[in-house]
């Protein structure tokens, strides 16, 4: 615990001198004052973060947190548990949509098993188990406060350990079947919106799961009564180990100056804990995505957060912050690569 | 004209063939069903264009069309008829907007002088000057219709001549201040639509030019009575040369079996006269983003497409379709890169 307040205790407001310096140099440039949109924000955005109107040539990586659920064991899924194991050996392989949308725009990942229920024998997987996933939350809490702490460390040590090794932008993602609805159950812990409302299809339920699914959320929250003011309650009683990990990697990232691509709704979790932990970490996030996963959206609204792509996808792994990276390298290169209308002896006006 | 309909006489339905096949192969991929959204339908349309489930990995290529309008004699644009000049040279030497992100994303364009009023030395410039620039529409029509004619064969020379090099997508964009007023026209010439709807505020004008910019809209219909069923006629009176060659690169395009990424509102006026000589081209466009130009959304609406990118972005000069080339380039990695379930040893359900 100790650990984690020290860092949340290191996360700066954003540089507003940079801010108003990238935003004087943006509206230099050869296009309309606004015209390109997002990609002047996040541009302003990433020179608060950096503390610098110049941006350096971004160098993104993707931390993919794996780890199981026990309450597959109410099967609200499509897929069995084991399939969180069989889809992690397959992003180590190569071959999930992940992988694919990584490749198409050259971006790395590196995975960790942070609670997957069963052991990999798969190159290239770090192996920060704490437990081979959580318990069933519709009975129990997920896990104890000492491991809901472990896994925020072990996220602040996976992004210590990538900032030490020259990247500046993280991204996030996850595997972990059931996540769902450990998600729903987070924010409804820290919202009290109604199931109906945040409970979606995950990876493709029928109606009749659906409805079960709805009911187990409530249960779930009337069994373990987490306190919405309390993020480590929240996250020890409803949540998930990828999830703590991941809102370790988002404080970590802050408290270095990173900024953090978010991915869908898992990530947007995460985001949410890490959130109510620090609520400055917001100032550090990139949306990308917004899921078709219709707690998305919500998580979304209490973030202050708004998704430029909107393409109907609901895969999570880090798909979106995949895709999400690409716009930090367009930012960066619209400050970088464009001319000002000085320099390139264009018009400004009548 | 005998070459622009023999041109869309050869356009073929998509293979539906083709689309199931890929619908069942991209199903049996690594992921729930559906769930790489947009990415789905890029790939399963790109297959009915191709007519082949396999795809290869894309060449894409961006054709920027530039020409002037003589009615920046209103000034209702933010910018002097100078800029169309300035901003294509801007282009060529890789300043603009539009450079900034086809560099990030490594993609490549083309840029043709199609009616820009004066000359310009500058190497990599595709002269096929019609004349310099169109007539004042809100005083005369913009052109004669054998200008226009020749605008859209340009278009489909340029589709052809980077068909035959190996692109496998084309992508649209476009320089020509004054071209936000004469597309709104284009759009009120086919939709009637209340101007108030469909001008917008181009590079950034003032209220009180938006005021202006809006009767000479209404104007501009009155003057010349375009006639909405002959889209040559829209085209000749209210159009302008780099609308009329974009439509031609559509046109051209998807007569040899080639996808046409569009850009925002312009594009999108281009997209429309193409649509209205040729509906069938409408299943060879792939949209990009929703410009924050107010028409673009009523263009879509017509043209039965749904952006996926929504970043306030109205920068024009191919900047939305550049971005869109990523998108074509994860589709395909997708069902090249992905392993099937079987293949992985994952498991589909309990």
């Amino acid at each position: 615990m100790k650990t984690i307040l020290s860092r949340i205790s290191k996360i700066n407001e954003l540089d507003s001198k940079a801010m108003a310096k990238a935003k004087c140099y943006i509206d230099e440039l050869t296009k309309p004052i606004g015209s390109m949109g997002v990609l002047e924000n996040i541009a302003i955005q990433l020179s608060g973060i950096y503390g610098n109107e110049k941006l350096a040539k971004p160098k993104c990586m993707l931390v993919i947190m794996a780890a199981d659920h026990g309450l597959t064991a109410e099967k609200v899924s499509v897929y069995p548990q084991v399939v969180t194991r069989q889809m992690v050996e397959n992003i180590l392989a190569g071959g999930a949509g992940v992988n694919a949308l990584l490749k198409a725009n050259g971006y790395e990942f590196v995975c960790v098993d942070i609670g997957i229920n069963g052991n990999i024998a798969a190159d290239g997987l770090i192996d920060r188990k704490i437990r081979n996933g959580t318990n069933n939350i519709s009975k129990t809490c997920a896990m104890t406060l000492s491991d809901a702490i472990k896994s925020i460390n072990v996220g602040i040590e996976i992004a210590d350990m990538q900032i030490d090794n020259g990247v500046t932008v993280l991204g996030i993602g996850e595997m972990g079947v059931g996540n769902t609805t450990c998600s729903s159950s987070v924010l409804k812990a820290f919202s009290s919106l109604d199931s109906h409302l945040i409970v979606g299809r995950g990876g493709g339920i029928s109606d009749e799961v659906l409805a079960r699914k709805i009911l187990l959320v409530d249960e779930i929250i009337k069994v373990n009564k987490p306190d919405k003011n309390d993020a480590f309650d929240v996250l020890a009683k409803v949540g998930g180990l990828e999830l703590g990990g991941l809102a370790g990697v988002i404080i970590g990232a802050a408290s270095k100056g990173i900024p953090i691509v978010l991915d869908g709704f898992i990530s947007g979790a995460a985001a949410l804990i890490a959130y109510k932990l620090a609520p400055k970490v917001r100032d550090y996030m990139i949306p990308s995505h917004l899921s078709a996963e219709v707690g998305h959206k919500w998580i979304m609204d209490i973030l202050k957060l708004k998704p430029y792509l909107d393409m109907g996808m609901r895969l999570g792994e880090g798909s979106g912050a995949s895709i999400g990276f690409s716009f930090v390298d367009m930012a960066v290169s619209m400050v970088n690569n464009m001319a000002t209308f000085d320099g390139a002896k264009v018009s400004r006006h009548h």
